[in-house]
């Protein structure tokens, strides 16, 4: 325990993000003594997609990552030195501090968790991914029992809250992914009611063909690009469009060939939110309750990817560019 | 009398609108008779952009226009024969009727003018066309006095009754339009605070460089395409989107270039809504009344563009898509 590791960004990427983006450097554990500052010792990182939107030098709903820190994101970790009340040694908390074995964090920052609940739940389904899921669907999708969702990254971490929930909700849900194995995952463990694969010849075409009795009520898009085309034309009227990520663009350059059409807007009357969940923190009590419920009635499945190690982190958040998670991905630290 | 000219549809255009996509049909007077029809003599006709979606197949918000059968549109008239009580010969009535010299229309469908008012403002002001501005402003971008408002089209129907709306109300209002002269009129004649010319020279860095300090909080969008690439590019967070017309797309194929970004929503937690004002009747009434106390006070001016002769009204209708109206385009057929 004399040393630490931590991951730095070092080069914006300029289209896809690879490794030579980040450093990992050895440094002195944490100086500790600080009032109001805990000790941590990571357990779980959580990695998401938001954070290659952090990774560019533009404006976006959360400032970009400085090229020379470290990289930080939502994490579970065990406090190992604490002055604060109710924050005790031992105690397993969330919060958002560097992706480091050790780090020093404010202790009015920290969610202390539930030891009756698995840890990786506070990045997950209890947590914001959850919070995204149900907020984004049910303020900004305003579904009504038996109207048909669309969502898309489907088997990804928020995309099969979203369809779940849905169901849970009593809507019609397809979902979109990238392989026949997750569309079967979908089908099977998730009891969506169809699933499509976006890199199948005539995706557009079957897609439209499935869907063209009941059109799309809500989409819920992680995606963008030619699979959120795909989408546009099928809406039925006064559909809604709830903007949760842009995953397939996140890696390219701005000028982009394939953008969602205003007139689809305008021929349907339908309405596109962008939204982030921080800024609907009102709404996390009422959300979490009964995403805690749902979850404790064995009504959600939290799927999970875990890749174990520190040494990992990086080739794990690189990998969900690249479809490898199913569920919410994490790294196991220790 | 012993004769009618009507303005029949006989080709869907591909690209831009031509003539050659109407004939003018001469055919005997319409049979009146009939109970609850009333033979009307057409006075003014309403030429607006969003019938030349109609002139495509496919779904859109209003059915298409079948080919062989006339052009209907925004009317007004003059009652010759009516056997409806309230609707006597004489009165000035606006409906929708075909363009054409007569038409035999049912009397519910007709709505009396009252004779204090100019007969055009019900195409206009107090028409759809200021329903539209005032119901689009209003409820889908939720104005706060101070805001800053971008209006496309700014110097066509909508658009410039949509920033004297916004100045009203106390927003901050800039416009976009085709040419110097129209911006010149826009700022020193309808108080717009700016306008730009999108035809100019480094319109998009021009458009940046005088709202990056307040940003843009509502967009009332008129045209698509590359002016609304322009202005996505500088949404305030949480901006609103008004969808009410794509003028700069309704001549095109399908396979656009230029489209706006569902990330720009995303990053500026925006909504975009599309909306169509014949699904907003229940606020037609407190609309008309706000609308006709400030026309009556003189605080809006009723811009028109008024063409002469049934035999010009194909070419007013063409002119549309190429800039030559200011304000409302109205064609004067007696």
């Amino acid at each position: 325990m004399s040393e630490n590791r931590v991951v730095y960004f070092v080069k914006r990427p300029s289209a896809m993000v690879a490794p030579d983006a980040f450093e990992v450097r050895r440094e002195p554990m944490p100086a500790s003594g600080q009032t109001d500052a805990v000790l941590v010792e990571s357990l779980y990182a959580s990695v998401d997609p938001y954070m290659r939107g952090r990774m560019a030098d533009r404006k976006s709903y959360t400032a970009p990552f400085e090229v020379g820190q470290p990289m930080t994101g939502g994490m579970v970790g065990r406090v190992l030195e604490s002055s604060t009340e109710g924050v005790s040694p031992g105690a397993w908390v969330f919060g958002m501090w560097p992706w480091a074995e050790y780090a020093l964090v404010p202790a009015r920052s920290l969610r202390v968790l539930d030891p009756h609940l698995p840890p990786t739940t506070a990045l997950h389904v209890l947590g914001l991914t959850g919070l995204t899921a149900y907020i984004g669907l049910t303020k900004f999708g305003r579904p009504q029992a038996g109207e048909q969702l669309v969502v898309s990254a489907a088997a990804g971490a928020v995309g099969s809250l979203v369809g779940q929930i849905g169901r849970l909700m009593g809507l019609k849900v397809a979902g979109i992914a990238g392989s026949d194995e997750k569309c079967r995952w979908l089908q099977e463990n998730l009891q969506f009611d169809t699933a499509f694969n976006y890199r199948a010849e005539n995706f557009s075409r079957t897609l439209a063909d499935h869907l063209k009795n009941d059109g799309v009520d809500i989409y819920f898009d992680n995606v963008g690009g030619p699979v959120t085309d795909a989408v546009m034309s099928l809406l039925n009227p006064h559909a809604r469009i709830v903007v949760c990520g842009q995953i397939a663009l996140y890696n390219l350059d701005y000028g982009l060939e394939e953008r969602p059409r205003f007139s689809d807007l305008l021929i349907s009357r339908a309405q596109a939110s962008g939204f982030i969940v921080a800024e609907h923190q009102s709404e996390f009590p009422e959300a979490l309750e009964t995403l805690g419920r749902w979850y404790g009635e064995g009504l959600l499945v939290a799927e999970e990817t875990i890749t174990n190690g520190f040494d990992h982190l990086i080739e794990a958040f690189i990998g969900l560019f690249h479809g490898q998670n199913r569920g919410k991905a994490i790294v196991r630290i220790k």
